[in-house]
């Protein structure tokens, strides 16, 4: 299901400028293009990359049909010499990223492609929207996780989602991030994220009343018996129908009850009435889950007002990174071969944001030794090495008066090398592989990064080598 | 591409509640449920229902694989009679629904839904998140093709979408409520909505300079060519060196050039200069295009302020429907079978607004005769006819004593029949038909429910019958 073909998902502009660079014979240019994004969502810290895996599975069966074939010939602009090519047209180049769950910064590469430059191109569409969707979503995803302070987060939104994609792989990315289930069936088959659920309000009204309704899913699941009960009246009629029902069918099974489900009403209020009966109807082990709209604040909220929940389902929210629901990764040019060379390449911009990062580079982490903890991240040229026993001196790139030296630290590169002429390198890992390694990410970081508001700004930084060489040309350009 | 076998992508709730109804011997009644939304995205007067085309292809693909059945089997949690069950499992049932680019408003059916519980509890989650999905995107493509007044609006979001589906279906629901193109190659290939582009900065600089980048662009398309002219400084380097190209190349070969593209600035002020430095060249055939995050606000505040457009592409804002992007669709039992009688189910909630409306319902829509613009729709019992010969009196669901009187009016019933007894009996619409339906779905509409700002509330009534049945069984629980 996920190995679908997906070719023909690119924007047209993409198929256009490979005719044209085929039709310059300029179709065998190697082109170095990174993928990096401008600004943390929500205002926060840092962002959790993801989205590789569906990348490698677009690689790897990326094919133009016949009929694909056909189809463009029926748009009457491309060369018969492109279209030809096209019949044999597959990634040879090579790609490096960051692992999927990896904690990352605006404007450091999360991917670096060397390629062919009809090649490099075609994929900008599908990386873009992979990493775009994705990233938003796992890094929405630890937020809510964080504020919910090591209580489960389910995935519940496939039903707001943008679509099956968004449904199926925001709920992988969601997991990846730390949520511990879904409510999608499909992404625990594919990856085996555990898909789990209580009842939907349409159960308790095809019964006759809401204790037989309770009582049949009691005797149905007297393992996993969680009851929803804000169909008519939470504490009126629902708590006290699941309590009578668990003392009728769990009781003489010898069975407890796993839980009831608030989705309605003020449920910091709710949950602390629920709990008290529960308690004093013998079952102080039957958790409360509780849904409705939640993100990270309401959820922090809850929490600061005492709030007796044990679990926590979100949805809308969380699917659609509702807050903040573009993430802005670009796919840029930084460098292009010339005869041999490597020759670095910026795009310039009225607006200063936009100005690029020229070159192939090679991305550095520098983690404290004592503390373990993640100091800053360094942008070299590909083949630069950073020294881990000598002092190391990194400054801000815009205000370059501001200067660090460290010492003790460990480097690490960050981005791994995942094709190298065209052939799949790269040891994916599986899908608790990554949740475990986006756990110790996050835990790298220090509190003041992890703040929803007014987070400390992480450093990257440019090494001196790439410094000066952007300051070169950008001064070419203004010329 | 569109025939993916999308069967587990559904809740797992679905399952575990179709589980307990074949346990409970329940699996056969019948029940009724209808999609509806609460309120219209960006506080707007109307949305655009869209994602029938995507439920049509499930529906027909649905199929549980035995792999699918052993994945199932593997939870212990699942009868084996069920899983037996599931084996053949398929749509049975009958199902109404408005055509896609049907203009819709908060409470009232999009779809209906009869069918054996099990089947019409499983397709929940995919119904929804088609519906939520295509018609968020659909209701926001269409305030941006408004805000462009009569201007071509080109949809340009695959790369910020949330995923595959997203990017192809959403450019698609974007065609339907309007848009002229996409950048999306399969949406072409596959729908018919015509793909086109431009080209990105990256082709600027693969070549020396800006001046041979659009010169060659002109030679590869010289019927074609939009050159993108901010890599560097619009006014100084961009639309000069695009004149320059349009002279040597296209100039020599008698064409004329197609375009070019503003993508960052303050676009107002830039096109303005760029449209008065194409006349003076001799080119005000030249089109102008802008992009970079446009909205309908942003657009209508451009041409307010005499911006020199002649066509928008819009891309994150729209495919993600940015300022709105949760369209929150709900499926609701609505009524059951008992004894071969149709039995009313009705959710009631502390919050007013989540109550449903109850029973098998039709919907009308009433146009005036002399103007044809759309008046009123009105939610009946099932078999309630209305009679366009008399008066009708509808009053205010709420505030009963709002009341009026429709005289010389035409009725028609606004859901179709889609599947009876899980056989397709609707004929499927083209692409172009759903276009041209969904432009006169709009123009049906006054220009007060238009509006973006405090629009016009379109009256959505009761029939005294449903009204007085509503009543009955609220009372019935409150008691």
């Amino acid at each position: 299901m996920n190995k679908t073909n997906y070719t023909l998902l690119c924007d047209f502009y993409e198929l256009t400028m490979g005719n044209g660079y085929f039709m310059e014979k300029m179709g065998k240019n190697i082109a170095y293009f990174d993928v990096f994004f401008r600004s943390v969502p929500d205002n926060g810290g840092f962002a959790i990359a993801c989205g590789l895996n569906s990348i490698i599975d677009y690689i790897q069966n990326l094919q133009f049909t016949d009929d694909d074939i056909e189809f463009l010939r029926q748009k009457n602009v491309f060369d018969e010499g492109f279209l030809n090519y096209l019949k044999n047209f597959k990634f040879t180049g090579d790609m490096w990223a960051v692992p999927e769950g990896t904690v990352v910064f605006p404007n450091e590469p999360i991917i670096t492609v060397k390629a062919p430059v009809i090649e490099a191109q075609f994929i900008e569409t599908f990386l873009l929207l992979c990493i775009n969707h994705q990233s938003m979503v796992a890094t929405k995803a630890n937020r809510i996780v964080r504020a919910a302070d090591g209580r489960a987060v389910m995935e519940f939104g496939s039903r707001r989602s943008h679509g099956a994609t968004a449904a199926i792989e925001g709920a992988r990315a969601a997991g990846i991030a730390g949520c511990a289930g879904t409510a999608c069936t499909q992404t625990d088959k594919l990856y085996g994220m555990k898909a789990l659920g209580t009842m939907a309000h349409s159960w308790i009204l095809m019964f006759d009343s809401e204790l037989e309704a309770f009582e049949a899913y009691c005797r149905c699941y007297p393992d996993n018996a969680v009851l929803l009960v804000d169909t008519y009246n939470t504490l009126k009629s629902g708590v006290p129908n699941a309590i009578k029902a668990f003392d009728n069918i769990l009781k003489p099974l010898g069975k407890r009850p796993a839980g009831i489900r608030l989705d309605s009403g003020d449920i910091t209020y709710l949950s602390k009435k629920a709990r008290k009966m529960l308690d004093d109807a013998g079952y102080p082990d039957c958790k409360i889950t509780a849904s409705n709209s939640l993100d990270e604040y309401l959820i922090r909220d809850m929490l600061l007002q005492g709030a007796k929940v044990d679990s926590f389902g979100v949805g809308e929210r969380l699917i659609t990174a509702k807050s903040s629901p573009v993430f802005g990764g670009v796919y840029k040019l930084c460098a292009v071969e010339k005869n041999g060379e490597i020759v670095p390449k910026i795009k310039v911009s009225e607006n200063v944001g936009k100005i690029t990062n020229p070159d192939f580079k090679k991305v550095y982490r520098f983690y404290d030794k004592q503390t373990n903890k993640a100091v800053a991240d360094l942008l070299c040229k590909y083949d630069e090495q950073i020294d881990e026993n000598s002092p190391l001196k990194i400054f801000d790139p815009d205000y370059t008066w501001k200067r660090t030296i460290l010492t003790n630290f460990h480097a690490r590169v960050l981005l791994e090398k995942i094709f190298e002429g065209g052939k799949l390198v790269y040891t994916q890992p599986s899908f608790e592989q990554s949740t475990a390694y986006c756990k110790t990410e996050v835990e790298s970081l220090w509190d003041e990064v992890k703040r929803f508001e007014n987070p400390h700004k992480y450093y990257v930084d440019l090494s001196e080598k790439l410094w000066n060489e952007k300051q070169k040309l950008l001064m070419a350009v203004k010329n």
